[in-house]
């Protein structure tokens, strides 16, 4: 089988991630990259990565070209952009999965408080489907609309979840300290990611608020039955890709770190992206560089104070990686498709 | 005055960090520097950026001629140096200042504990003082041996310390997720700190336990008045200088963000190296790269819950530059002599 | 089919890429990693990135043992192992490509010259192939015992050629200003190539000599068929992977750039790794991370004077790719098989 | 005495790095500091570096009140606008200094070819001082209007001019090949120098044409007597600060390294910012980082075949602290006054 894929927003990040990984995935078809600002220039123009592997030049995005061509279109656009173009596609009976916000948050006000529109597409909201394979992988094969997970909300909640689910720790008191590399910032001419602003130096930002953070107490709060508040601090690390969750919980009985690592790993012992490392290891992030995995390990350092350590790619399990393993559920095709990639180390 | 100046160990980052501060000191005045294995190379052939500026060659370490030329000895050595080499100096007369980790811990067992040897100096470590002037200028100022902070330590103190000293907090819920850059692993040759290993990548390390947390917790606990536990989490980031602590404390009772800000304004007015900054800001590590000083920004993003945020040079204020703020107050100079450097940015 | 596969050496960094690549590749069954240092550890535990993808530990090396469980074995190790280890392995029928230098230099005494010790396998380096397959093709197909170039030898040579080949440059003014990642000097814990060290700086070095120089003049003058002087400066850049060769040459004759650049293309047009672009292009290092590929430019800044830009990543065209591409061709698989990787960018 | 300082345009990069080192001149007393775009902001909001060091804000640019108040501006603008506002403050008596292009080519036409618009000051253009100072300090102390050299004509100048002064070299076939740190590309959001771009990768630019290659030529041509046409490559690299000049020049004559090594110390013995190296060493930028060297050593790697390797630190050599020299040289300070910076190192 092939897929006919069409991609909306490809000059981004993680638009030109989707690119790779479309390029080296064998059912799927690529026929449409768009893009507003590049249409007519050939997608190989602007990424020298692609050269000899995507044949095509950026065109105008077109709902009515894209829903007769493509049997899913991917947006990897800003937020705003999907909920706008993607209802047409989906009324023609387009699959659609969006790496943007569009559809992470259930609460149409909620989405409006956080970033500063009304939602316009609250029908085609209330039929989305959140794409963290590891927590709804039965309603993603089922689903015609997806909106993929952001960076940070992945790497948490898979370090967060199985101990929620077991019920084990204080769930007011779950901090995550997470450091994501530049290309989260995406790819957009800004003053603080320049190379000369980013490079040999560290800060945190947005800790007093970040749109990651309804996100994650959402997807959380439905695991546990219950609001789960959550301390979130981003960090902008001088790194190119990778996200480090450093994340705190307060163990509510008193569990040994052992049967924590059991749960973990009966928890993801049938992931195939998920990689529960042994007890005391420190994953490293460019221990994922370039694939789709997560790397989970545990540490105990005071009695009830649990620290788990998730590291991912912020541009593939954090996005584009994730974007392929939701198409393949719900095309039906073998999860890991066109995802067998090795890391890239160092 | 002239300030006669040894330094023992001046091959590794905080030594030629303070050959760096010492060369721009208008009162110091050195005259020794020793490196076993580099007896007998000119400092400058070790160091391309100070040719031109340190006329010496590395020497034998010898206690008598230090002893005879100088009024104060560095040590900037892996533990277990100093306390066998500094006791001949300080029965002599002349002061010390020790970088490494011999006299930090003033418990000899915990000293032991961490540092995987018996105290071979314990008289003198019951006279050294621990040498953070913002907590203990005036012993500083008497003292014949001082025992400069870690890195680590300094940004978690300085960080905490209002709140502590003012009993705002819960003790037993202090976190610190701290981040280093990998010149804090020292100039050694180690694989892990190589460039292809530590470039584009993130991990934590020690999460079960590290030999700063020791430190921090004496300090700590001394200024509660009781034992204070810390979850402390170090991070090497790809960054050659710079921490940036990430302090997580819960507030006792119902206090407002601003009067959390008027305390540390009040706390830190007179000290001439650290800068409370605006609420909700974002210090860089950048903005205190190769200065001495500590930037601290303070955050409340949940009621109950406030997150500091303190940066430092490691090499600066976490060590070289730190060290040379206690010789100028052991020798009555204004405490900001030779230290009045502005921090390169970008 | 499936051929058997051995590697000698595999803690470095060629070692390390050259897992990855044949981890990927559908034909080669690994079946022996050795390391006399990490005898007995799982590769995986040395690799965090090869977690689920190598099944093996490392074993001590053993002449025997490989002969008679692999039809191929790749030496990944300092020089004068290959050539001491090797011949036994020849002599039972295997094949070996060495990743090291043992066998590229065709006269022994220019070996000793600049690898400090005699050739102890004169007889086998008589019957070694120079492994690039863009020169030799034809003779590796038919090799036993294949020398895979250095890595600054591959970019500088594939820039080279076509003006070599064609007669239309100074022969007497060639110059290579060639800049390497930081890989490039091993996985060896070495004071130059600490993070803190080489990051944020560039420096050359061997300006006055450098080993990869008599390999190129080798085979630029085995090009020419006449001895080929090279000045040849290489460049330590704070980058992980990546070679970017900045190539000058006098033109003879009063050639266009036009012809030039098509004498380039029709020379590679069936190479399925080196891409010719655009005349005035900038290949970018990250273009061809991870990938076997080699991307040329040409300029021509003043009548007369040429530069071409020529760019691969030095661990994989420079190293175990081309590696794979050698073992392809010596077992009559599709050229490409297992190299078909797209570059990650960013 | 105390010079009334302003500055036009604070917030690029030269901008600022003149700002740290005018808060360090001890005779330097700043009055403004300008910014359309940010008037009214305090300057150490927008530098988080010089909180506590400058206590200004932006204002808008005027004349009138600059020439009242200032009796030396600096202009860190983009070209085009020091031609259009420093001749009203000439004319006024006030000293300027560009470190802008507008003043740099002395020939209008020329200007016009590669900066894309007529010159539009042609009269003060004629007074302009060139201010290297290596080559025109006595001009450099009677000038009213001193051009600023660009970064890359100072590394390259330097690494040259006792050559060519000599008469020793072949001037028809110098090469410059020189790498830039990212921050020679100004604090300006454009895509090509994101982090996620310019890091951990490395790429030649404006190889067929750049704006500084008339720049070098005009000068060294003057110090010739006649036309020098140069090969000039410029490369993008992954580091802030920086500039490695790599320069090949033939020698004309059979002279010996030794005799070249010591004319460049003749020829530099009373520069205070020239450090001639031991013969075949390896400048690193970052021993000249923050401070206002230039370092260069010789390497004679063929008979005839001369290699120069000259490094500075971009924004202090060559920009802010080439700036500072001038402003000492025009005011009749000692040249090095608050340029005694020492280099960061790591």
């Amino acid at each position: 089988m092939q897929i006919r894929v069409g991609l909306v927003g490809g000059t981004g990040y993680t638009g030109v991630e989707l690119l790779r990984l479309l390029a080296g995935h064998p059912q799927a078809h690529l026929v449409q990259v768009t893009s507003r600002a590049e249409a007519g220039l050939r997608v190989d123009a602007l990424f020298q990565s692609l050269r000899g592997r995507i044949d095509l030049c950026f065109s105008e995005p077109d709902p009515k070209t894209l829903a007769a061509q493509c049997d899913l279109v991917f947006f990897a656009t800003p937020h705003g952009v999907a909920m706008d173009m993607a209802p047409a596609l989906l009324d023609a009976g387009v699959k659609v999965i969006d790496l943007g916000a569009d559809f992470r948050l259930r609460d149409p006000a909620c989405f409006a408080q956080w970033y500063g529109m009304a939602h316009r597409a609250t029908d085609w909201l209330a039929k989305a489907v959140y794409g963290l394979p590891e927590t709804r992988r039965a309603q993603i094969r089922q689903a015609q609309l997806v909106a993929n997970p952001g960076c940070y909300p992945t790497a948490t909640q898979l370090g967060f979840l199985p101990l929620i689910e077991a019920g084990w720790v204080d769930l007011g008191a779950l901090i995550a300290d997470v450091k994501s590399g530049v290309s989260g910032a995406g790819r957009v001419p800004k003053l603080n990611v320049l190379y000369s602003e980013a490079a040999d130096s560290m800060s945190a930002y947005g800790v007093s608020g970040h749109r990651h953070r309804p996100e994650i107490e959402q997807e959380l709060s439905d695991c546990a039955g219950m609001p789960v508040p959550l301390t979130f601090t981003p960090h902008l690390t001088p790194m190119i890709r990778g996200i480090h969750a450093t994340l705190y919980a307060r163990l509510r009985q008193d569990v040994d770190i052992h049967e924590i690592q059991a749960l973990y790993q009966a928890r993801y012992q049938h992931e195939p992206f998920v990689d529960i490392m042994p007890i005391h290891a420190h994953p490293e992030t460019r221990s994922v560089r370039g694939s789709n995995l997560c790397r989970i390990a545990l540490h105990q350092p005071r009695p009830g104070q649990l620290v788990i350590l998730s590291v991912i790619d912020n541009l593939v399990k954090g996005a584009a990686g994730q974007a392929v393993q939701n198409m393949n559920l719900m095309f039906d095709l073998a999860e890991t498709t066109g995802l067998d990639i090795l890391p890239l180390m160092p």
